[in-house]
This record gives structure tokens, sequence and C-alpha cells, in this order.
């Protein structure tokens, strides 16, 4: 389970092999695991294979991106953007993720806390989704500015229904080494250490606290099952 | 992996054994290695051990929930919630994971959709937390109908840090063999069919891609390796 949390990545070249939808569900049957507040279960997962679907939410991603000028004079940032709208027509699936506010609230809990809980558990069963994927060999790319409103149309979205993340999967050729893709270049992981405070904002660990020095962030165990191959970054 | 996706649970109950630094630190390296747009790592983890900013939040809860009229007619209600109150305090750790928006935000990505992908991959961390905390034995309780304003000020978090998870964490006696916990009654896990589409809003699996029937929601393989003993609901 290290393994799969260590590795996972965000991709964006996949293999054309289809992805069977005993897999597919497998992995989502994995999100569909996740907890949620008065076992409200909020999510909706949409399997997209569908050509004219993935051309369209591609022709908006470009849209969008161009009328917000990105890309214009950063040959760096214009590259990626492209790649991005390849991947969307290119990826045998792409997975959209929804929030639907209204299903089964249950009145015990307070409305307001719940309009982001509903939100928030829905991203914990992507995460379990993401990291399902990464145990199979499946790539999953998490398609960034994307204008929700104008995929939500071509989904056919009800209102009320939230696009949470919209995804690209596909068996891939190798997984990469180091989280690279989708920087914007030359950010590198904090360490725990800068992100840890101890009772509150500000108190970094008091002395007392440190029965142990990490040294890195490597896994903290080998396990004796590998991943599937090719998925080593071999 | 999948038994830990599959035997998380939302624990209210704890032993008094203390969780070591070791331990917690092993966890949230998992929480800390999620993706985020641009490597942008928002979050932030608060490890409380201080029993005055623990009996702080119980007080708290007890308020926000008191005046919420919450549990006034419902015996189940009022026990779940004094159940709650109480853990706060006994728990070993209680953990705060907060999201910092203003954290080196690349400016080739959108402000507006970033404001929630923050936020999202902050679940996402979130969720690595628990998976993590699963397999090494270690019971999450996430508390819901918390004042996140009410709850920020005791942790003195500044403008900008927004409170996403409150948890309580420590070593458990068992974990629950169902999500009983935390449901108002009755609830029951859906089918995965019945929030998968495919392409479409609404649009159920065509007859070619059912390629398999799930009969059952339990994990897909055994693995070899089992979880920390007494975790298996013994």
């Amino acid at each position: 389970m290290y393994e799969a949390i260590y590795r996972r990545r965000d991709m964006r070249r996949f293999l054309t092999r289809p992805v069977s939808d005993k897999l597919i569900r497998r992995i989502l049957r994995a999100a569909h695991q996740a907890g949620s507040v008065g076992l409200m279960q909020p999510w909706n997962f949409m399997i997209i294979r569908d050509l004219d679907i993935k051309h369209r939410v591609k022709e908006e991603f470009l849209r969008a991106n161009q009328e917000a000028g990105r890309g214009a004079g950063d040959e760096q940032q214009r590259l990626a953007q492209n790649l991005t709208s390849e991947v969307i027509e290119q990826a045998p699936i792409n997975l959209a993720v929804t929030c639907d506010r209204s299903r089964r609230s249950p009145p015990v809990f307070d409305p307001q806390a719940l309009l982001d809980r509903e939100l928030f558990v829905t991203c914990c069963a992507l995460q379990n989704l993401w990291l399902a994927a990464r145990a199979e060999g499946v790539g999953v790319g998490w398609i960034n500015n994307l204008d929700p409103s104008a995929v939500a149309e071509i989904l056919g979205l009800p209102a009320g229904i939230v696009l949470v993340g919209y995804l690209c999967m596909g068996h891939v050729a190798r997984f990469t080494d180091a989280p690279t893709l989708d920087t914007a270049g030359g950010e590198s992981r904090l360490s725990l250490e800068s992100v840890l405070f101890y009772d509150r904002w500000g108190n970094r660990a008091p002395e007392a606290h440190h029965d142990e020095r990490p040294t890195d962030n490597a896994p903290p165990r080998r396990t004796t099952r590998s991943l599937p191959r090719g998925s080593r970054g071999t």
C-alpha cells in the first residue's frame, strides 16, 4: 500500500490498449468504499469512451486555455497544454468524478458544514481510485484548467451535480520516477517538517516528540510483493 | 492495499496507549505524498496532544451542537454526540488537516479553478493518511459538526488557512466489521451500478461493457500479508 502511495503519479501518456470494464470497475469499487458522512456516498463516476464526447472536452479545454491567454508567451506551458489536450482524446478512458450535493443528507448533520464535506469525501473516493489504479498498473491524469460548467454541459450533468475531477486513464508503458509532470518547473517536495505543527499553528515539534528524524521521503518499508510489471520506471 | 481500502473505518473508540511520533510521522509522510497541482502541497498537519486544546475543542463541539439543537429530541443522536465529544479528549491524538490557499500557486493555472483544487488535493492527502493509518492499525475518526472558524481560533490558524478535517486518532482494540458508526441508522452502501454512468449522465452501462457483474463489495483479491493484529474485527 505504501508503494502505491509513493509511486502514484499524475500521468499524461497512455497506451492505446483498452482498459477492460472488469478492471475499471474493480478500481471504481475501491473508490466507492470511501467513507462519507452518514454513508451518503455523494459521488458518481462516469466512464467516458465515446470519441465525440472526448473530442468536445478537448476542444473546450483548448478554448478555455486560449481565452485565459495561457501558454501565449511560454513555450514550455504551450507544449504542456498541447500534450494535455491530446491526451484527453488519446487516453482509452476519460473519467468524470462528480458530487451530488442533494443525495441522502441525513437531517442530523449541519447542512452548512456538509456543503464542504460532500465535496471532501468525494475527493477521498477519488484518491482511493487513484491508488487502486496505480496498484493495477493503470495511469491516472487529473486534467486541470477545465471550465467545470462547460464540461458539465457536455456531459449532461443536471443542476446540483458538481464536477470534482476530470481524469484521463489508461495503461502506461512506464510510470515516471519522480512527479515531474504537472509542475511548472523547479518545484520540489517540501519536507514533512515544514508542513507539520504541534498543538498550535507555528509551533514546531517540541524536543520531546523528536523520537525519529526522517532522512528522506522513501517508502518506510519494502514489501515482498511488487506492483505490476512496467510500473517501476523501467 | 485493497484490504486497507475495504477495511478503513471511521472510528469513535481508541485505546489510551500513546501513538509514537515515529508512527504518526510515517502516516503523515504518506499523506504528504499526495499529488497537488504544480506540486503546491497546500496542506498542513497539526498534531494535537495538548489536553487544554483538546478540552476547548470538545467544549466548542458541545456548544455548536447545542446551539443547533441537535440531539434535543433524539436519544440515539444525543448518545452519538456524547460519544463523539468524549472521544475528542480521550483519543491520544487529535489531528487538524488544514489547507493553505496561498501556498506556491503557480501562475500558469487558473486561480478560480484552483480555489477548489487546493482543497481537493488536501482531501486526497487526508485519504492517504486514513489508509496508511488503517494499515498500521491506527484508527481515525473524522469529527463532523464542528464550527471551522471557532476551531481555527482555538488552534491559532491565520487568515487564509482552511480547516479541512479535524480527526481523532489512536490505536484501537478492534476495527468494526461494517461501517455502522457515523450513520444515522438504516443507511446501506449503494451498489456501484447505481452511481455509475457511461459517456453521459443517466446513461447506464451499455450491454457491450458488461463483461463483469460484481456480486458483492468484498475485496477483489486476498493478499498474503495481513494487516496488523487486532485489526480484523476479532
